[in-house]
């Protein structure tokens, strides 16, 4: 019971104005979170899209990570450029890939899980402000990593961190748990039209 | 006439060589050509995309431009990182941006003008490898240049250069043109979840 309504008032206009300051500090905390970006679709751009995103953040004055999942399949080009800011870009590309031709399954999970072990150290680092997993969908398409344990250490990463997972066909489960998905769709495409791939524009 | 079938059937041999020799010219002549790439949409990634390619070429040790027609459009970010390298990158961002509120139309177009001046250089400089037309689409959707006279500057550009144009609502002549046309599709996007706008990923 209240001793008196004019003490029920202040009590009320006190509690309101502690509620707003949670609610501002919830606010706070959710809007300066790092957000998970997924570029996927069989359109082009989804590698470069991210490595311009690792561009923008650097000129932020921001540090970047970068595990490609594929090797080869993002672009060379890419590897040597931010390799030149070994202080800014920590860039691990994975064993020697996948073996599309011998199908040696245990061994693509193998390197799957050295490159996730990567993944998991720059997950976790501060000063890492986007972190860039190329071609992550397409490994846990194949299984190769299980989508719970990577959603869980995406989840559990350090608070302010960007990550951009690229890769077509992202599982449903990454979809959900993205903030942004860009689906990258395919208009029309020069090799369809019988020009070569081109350095600098495909890899 | 033929004097025998034998020769006729060297000279149809060699002839044969002959054509095969400037198809394969041909072809590489067609091949080798820089390509025109066009990124379009409502998603996310069109500029990063393009700065992506950017640099991607840099890693190939090529050089590239840039012409921002919409300022502070792309990111600040990019600006400040692509300066860092004035000797591989020519960055030009134009005028003050264009006057939607005040809707001076008039200077929107010497604008628009006096970027494409610039850009028409970098087009005709064939130690330009990669050319990003940032937000272009966006200048000739609000008619401040002329499509027919931006198609044909594009066209009669140093030969080997790639160009790569961004913005949504490309126009159907600047889709027809392109080699390369990937649309961006919005899938799903922090902002409508309350999430502000992230330094390093949205600007």
């Amino acid at each position: 019971m209240s001793e008196s309504p004019e003490k029920d008032q202040r009590h009320q206009s006190r509690m309101q104005r502690k509620k707003a300051l949670i609610d501002e500090k919830i606010a706070q905390a959710r809007d300066e979170r790092g957000v998970l970006l997924v570029l996927s679709g069989n359109g082009k751009g989804k590698s470069s899209s991210a490595f311009g995103m690792l561009a923008r953040a650097l000129g932020h004055g921001m540090r970047g990570g970068v595990v490609q999942f594929i090797k080869g399949a993002a672009s060379t080009g890419e590897e040597a450029f931010f390799r030149r800011f070994p202080e800014e870009v920590r860039y691990h590309v994975m064993g020697e890939g996948f073996t599309w031709e011998t199908q040696d399954r245990q061994r693509d999970i193998a390197k799957a899980e050295q490159a996730w072990a990567v993944a998991r150290e720059l997950l976790a680092d501060p000063r890492v402000g986007l972190l860039v997993l190329d071609e992550l969908n397409i490994a846990l398409k194949h299984g190769y990593l299980a989508l719970d344990r990577v959603l869980a250490d995406i989840a559990a990463r350090a608070p302010q961190q960007h990550v951009v997972v690229t890769g077509r066909g992202a599982l449903p489960g990454m979809i959900e748990a993205a903030d942004t998905v860009t689906e990258m769709g395919l208009v029309k495409h020069a090799f369809k039209a019988g020009i070569k791939a081109q350095k600098g524009v495909e890899f």
